[in-house]
């Protein structure tokens, strides 16, 4: 098969990854697309890196059996976690959410001084204050894990009060230290942006690396002459766990039509 | 091994399945306790039933190998989805935490209308509602998922008004039931029992089964004369992701000391 008409691969431990799968939906509409919701596994925020890393391989395993061009790590935790460990085991161009977002962080922030909102594990890991100190040494980066969030948003609880009461509980954690910029650490906090941006005040800007993530892959395919121009697309989403209820949730969600889901557990 | 001396089995899928322990612990102090938490796979109960009932049997097999004498399920979502499974694929009594929390409920109930909260899969499984009817077909049950209070415990906001706003946005959904009892069906809720039972209103009483599971087990050992009355006790615990986020998790909750936490992968 032609390079260029291989499908980009986009995994996530569920749902969340739907966020970025509509940003490179919208920005690379002839891009056939796989995506990948590891939902025996979800929830990859409170799971060890041994086991985010394994599962991580596996997915990418089983995501370059399809031919994918380009893969996406659409999960904070596994881009934090499993990103150097998949660019060693993959021959194809790997694509995290971590960088974009500090890259976009980056170019926005005055005062140096920035905030990270994340799931345990990725806020433990320390990646995100590691890449904003690789540009900028003198960063100030402030980490909050927030592990409430996922589950509201799952709950669709998206406007919710509990939801706004919760945010601003988190976020007044962060106020002491007078960021000007906020980055969205999971790929679930873009569904409840303005909740977040409500509670973290208005001289903040919000960094959603969904948006971001989508740019760089459509940099990264017209660089090596491997974007799809034409044709029909096709789209296919596999989960390891109870289809029906992820497109029951994914329904809910921003992400599109997604068609038929596909069961294909690991053992 | 003289058959008495062999030590119990508990699991869980994560931390919920303490509060079962502790009873056990309390009501049966004199016997040898092995508590698995299968962290890797937390939370069962937005996973299918077909998941749980794999994770189920695989834990059992590992407990078995370690010769118990009786095997525990502290998890609802396990006793709902995999407790005939177990049953039949092992060769000592199995007691699961629906049976004898239904069995208190059916005791307790006057008016015979019986609220049962749980999680997702719990409350879609129908188990509950099937093992009231068994014994009243008469009985009013409803049912009702609450997705965020696993997410709560396991933040320990225990006692934070987002708590107290959640659980009465959710018993208020039962309020038009008129329920005179309602079943704890998830070994997690316990912890937050009195901010329940607020919610549910002082005319609700609540079943918290990880004390009527522990009655069960003692008079069950007792009339096997399997029981083990004298000696020093060895609890172990095994997790199958991170012991030590669990260790420090578990020391947040009324467990008692669980000394080491040992990892045991399943491949």
């Amino acid at each position: 098969m032609t390079p260029s008409l291989r499908p980009i691969g986009i995994f996530d431990s569920g749902l969340g990854g739907l966020t970025v799968f509509n940003a490179v939906r919208r920005l690379l509409p002839r891009e056939n697309l796989i995506y990948f919701g590891d939902t025996a596994h979800v929830p990859y925020g409170s799971k060890s890196a041994a086991a985010v890393t394994a599962y991580s391989l596996e997915i990418a395993r089983f995501l370059r059996g399809k031919k994918i061009k380009l893969l996406i790590v659409a999960c904070n935790t596994a881009s934090a976690l499993a990103l150097d460990e998949l660019r060693k085991n993959l021959d194809i161009p790997v694509i995290g959410v971590l960088e974009p977002g500090v890259r976009r962080a980056m170019a926005v922030s005055k005062t140096r001084r920035i905030g990270v909102i994340g799931t345990e594990a990725t806020i433990k890991s320390g990646a995100y204050t590691r890449k904003i100190r690789e540009i900028e040494p003198s960063a100030k980066v402030y980490g909050l894990a927030c592990p409430l969030f996922v589950p509201l948003v799952e709950e669709g609880w998206w406007k919710h009060r509990v939801t706004r009461l919760v945010a601003s509980e988190y976020l007044n954690r962060l106020r002491p230290a007078k960021i000007d910029t906020l980055i969205l650490g999971c790929t679930h906090y873009p569904v409840i942006k303005e909740t977040i941006a409500r509670a973290a005040g208005a001289k903040v800007e919000l960094i959603d690396s969904a948006e971001t993530v989508a740019q760089e892959a459509r940099e990264l395919l017209n660089a090596r002459g491997l974007a799809r121009k034409t044709g029909k697309v096709k789209i296919k989403v596999y989960v390891s766990d109870d289809p029906a209820r992820f497109a029951l949730r994914a329904a809910n969600l921003p992400a599109g039509r997604l068609g038929s889901v596909a069961l294909k557990r690991f053992s």
